[in-house]
């Protein structure tokens, strides 16, 4: 057996995203936070969780307008994505700050970012607390890609769009390197005579 | 405002995790199946949700043992991991066939994978039935690493460790690539002057 050493209970998983969540508070002003909890966790009907605290501006948000979207950066916006992360939208407008546009989605009260290649929008549909963190998790009503980073399926093609990750372990960002392989493809090699006959 | 191709509702996000799941059945046969709608989803208690359908033999041993492990892999056993998507642990032992060996967790009733460099080891806390996919949120009572991969803090080093992400949308695996910037850092290069007095 190899030798493993314990870290102890902690928040570690590769890769954690940067979902970079769009809100409008009560009065209509729109903010942008970073959650790095969260995930696709359905695919009928298609819903993403992303897990906030409660003091966040964004929790307050998400329990007022039922709606959120998430932003995905491009490694180009890795400082964009590092700020939003840091300041709370109750002291300042993180859209004007970092000359970002608002866009207000047509089918949930949530603004996206124009600037980044993908987003999410997405209705409220349960909110589960777990500890520190409550989990929301918002079905999925539409995805958007610009266009230049879209691969010939129409889908994003991440060697174009350059998504990247977080690691909260050695707290920092990393980029999308190369595709290393088809899924459900690349691990028939390793069948044996019968299995997919 | 920028041009935007909407793609529908789906489930596309970036990244996406390649999980591999542990778990033991009602006889003590070790199982993995790989959980791609999954992430962090609390801080205190620590705490990952993965997403399954009810049709997998992993939901039912999750059920029945209360307990599974996460087990991530490296970027050269990328056949492994795909391979443990394709195939149902109903009609094979998938430990066997790959050549891993399962260990048995001393705190959870869940195996993990010896030859992975990154495991953590979940008791189950929720269960969350959302549609198609039912989230089971554990709590992580350990994460246990390589010595090999570990960074200078004992946590993984993400470029030693080279875990790789999914893409539903290109059905592909995607590598990690550079570190691009220090989290909670890079960000404050775009301060207005009076930001982080």
């Amino acid at each position: 057996m190899k030798m493993k050493v314990s870290l102890g209970p902690g928040t570690l998983a590769y890769p954690t995203p940067v979902f970079v969540v769009g809100t409008y508070d009560k009065t209509g002003k729109p903010n942008l936070m970073t959650a790095a909890w969260g995930g696709i966790c359905c695919s009928k009907p298609p819903c993403v969780a992303i897990a906030l605290r409660e003091a966040t501006y964004s929790y307050s948000n998400i329990m007022e307008q039922k709606a959120f979207t998430i932003n995905i950066p491009s490694e180009d916006m890795v400082k964009e994505a590092d700020y939003v992360g840091i300041v709370s939208g109750k002291t300042e407008n993180k859209f004007e700050t970092l000359g970002l546009t608002p866009v207000k989605s047509e089918l949930v009260n949530a603004p996206y970012v124009d600037e980044f290649p993908f987003v999410l929008e997405c209705k409220l549909l349960h909110i589960l607390e777990i500890g520190r963190h409550t989990q929301f998790v918002g079905e999925i009503l539409d995805a958007k890609v610009e266009p230049a980073v879209q691969a010939s399926n129409n889908n994003p093609d991440p060697l174009k769009m350059k998504p990247f990750y977080f690691d909260p372990g050695t707290r920092g960002y990393y980029s999308t390197g190369k595709r290393i392989g088809d899924a459900f493809g690349i691990g028939k090699e390793l069948k044996k005579e019968s299995t997919f006959t």
